[in-house]
């Protein structure tokens, strides 16, 4: 396919190979830690994960970074979210005074916290009756995602803000993988289940009447996305040049790894996902792409709040690979 | 029942109520902060855990502790582990030289670590031979731990070391549970195939020798039971005592907050479980007990090291309830 995807595309298939050396690497120095080996299970798997990625044999975690982005969609004119579009920016504001969820998770376990703000005085287009954005802007919307990390954070994690979101995130979920707005709608935000049917059938709709388009992932995006489902997969493609190991954070987040993954698989190789959400669907997305999440806390928020809860324990897993005791130098026994 | 156990007996059945209280007032709060009601999951319950059982309707985490009970036994002289008994001292020494991994998550999380050692040049008996301990000493070990905890944490994680002991608590859920020494053993610290029928065979012999003692809980710990079983009931006892929320670690904690349910089932109702571990036999045994563990990280490690991970959610979680704005504070419109 040619045309505005046609770099994008280019990106997600020409992708830098894993390190398997600092992996390596990484396990001899495990092996000489004083417990059984494999004892840690997830947290030795999270310290090979950044050193494959990173492609170091002595990884870092100097520069952890939680971006959100956020977005505003026309489908919200169809009452698909128990709260008015207006929460979006209110919600970025909170961001960044400090008050919201992930602020707080950030300033205790000291994250870094970037919030990037997509033209929110102009949501898209209402999917149930046009294309959310023509292809031009999905692709300048996933350039921009690209840029937007390119502060070379150690690690990333992927969240988002967007009343609306989840409805969006479900039509792409369909488009992809098949099945009905009922298959995949959650209630979000709170919905009610007048809400929640109003989602399913927004969703029907909007496959209904961009069906031409769902055999391609790229024209999934352009037709049903919203700005910042394009965005995050932006930020999954530039860190997979630049070797930035991603935390994938819930449903919507997930939609975006889900594309990527679906021009290319190995263009998420360096993903892992934070938690599953209680967004109903998010399990079953999870298990279409063959994915496994870190954490299973019921968390609905969004936000980047599970990856960086998921962040938090990449933090301690490196923290004990650095600075436990070897058994020569703690003069435990080894296994016999 | 009389004898040594009288008092702890009672102690399991004259527990205080919970503070629901507290909880309303917790909930109320968090219906005002910036974000949907229920989005933060196990955040929220964590944090109207902690407000029921410290009886505040603002908990506090000023003072959370990880406490270690470590023990020696006498069945390993039947080939059930992989590493020697002089493992026990030396992991203790390093648990305080803080080389260990629990030692670091601790040091990383700001979380109190204290050790406690449990007669360690005298392991119990060979519980294949004879019985591990009388029941005068279980008891006065039980009373031990319920002293060890004294320093009044607001937060008690409970773990263990001692090599040996995943044999040990795989007995006592026999014994608790039914089923042979194969439903319930598992690698321990990595045995092979043959050290896990040995670990099999050894549980079979100590139930079919001890089969007259397997109708009491408190039989079956001073039977089958290990020091820091015993210990770690105690602690169990004194904290529901002292409104201290308790989380419990894995295979071998969990052994000692299943006596004291087979005992009183509200004697625990101050616990959790902080994770499910990779030990084949926990999850049966938590699902026995009607538990839903925190985390499932394929650790497999003992120490406190799931528990202390689960502190980290519940600081976490607490962190967010005293410091996100509110939707009034923030200026973000509410539900409609």
């Amino acid at each position: 396919m040619a045309g505005p995807f046609a770099d994008i595309i280019d990106l997600l298939h020409v992708v830098p190979a894993a390190d398997e050396a600092a992996v390596a690497a990484i396990r001899e120095r495990d092996r000489q830690l004083t417990k059984p080996p494999g004892s840690l299970g997830e947290l030795e798997h999270l310290v090979e994960w950044l050193g494959r990625w990173q492609g170091k044999a002595s990884p870092t975690l100097d520069n952890p970074m939680v971006a959100i982005f956020a977005g505003n969609h026309g489908v919200v004119a169809q009452g698909v979210s128990a709260y008015p579009s207006e929460v979006t920016a209110q919600m970025v504001a909170n961001f960044t005074a400090g008050g919201a969820a992930i602020s707080q998770i950030c300033a205790l376990h000291e994250i870094n916290l970037r919030v990037f703000e997509l033209a929110l005085e102009l949501p898209t287009g209402d999917i149930t009756q046009e294309a959310a954005m023509d292809d031009r802007m999905a692709a300048a919307t996933v350039a921009y995602g690209m840029e937007a990390v390119a502060g070379k954070p150690d690690l990333l994690a992927i969240g988002e803000m967007g009343i609306g979101n989840t409805t969006v995130a479900a039509a792409i979920f369909a488009g992809l993988f098949g099945g009905t707005g009922a298959d995949w709608v959650g209630r979000g935000t709170g919905v009610d289940d007048a809400g929640l049917r109003r989602k399913a059938d927004a969703v029907d709709r909007a496959l209904a009447r961009h069906k031409d388009a769902l055999d391609d992932p790229l024209a999934i995006l352009s037709r049903l996305g919203g700005r910042e489902i394009a965005a995050m997969l932006g930020a999954i493609i530039s860190t997979r040049q630049q070797k930035i190991p991603v935390i994938v954070d819930g449903f919507v987040a997930t939609a975006a790894a889900a594309i990527a993954q679906a021009v290319s698989p190995a263009a998420i190789d360096h993903c892992i996902f934070g938690h599953v959400s209680a967004e109903s669907g998010h399990r079953k997305a999870l298990d279409h792409m063959g994915q496994r999440p870190l954490l299973d806390l019921g968390m609905r928020l969004g936000e980047g709040s599970g990856a960086a809860l998921a962040v938090v324990m990449a933090k301690t897993a490196l923290h004990l690979h650095k600075n436990m005791a070897t058994f020569s130098s703690a003069g435990v026994s080894n296994k016999d």
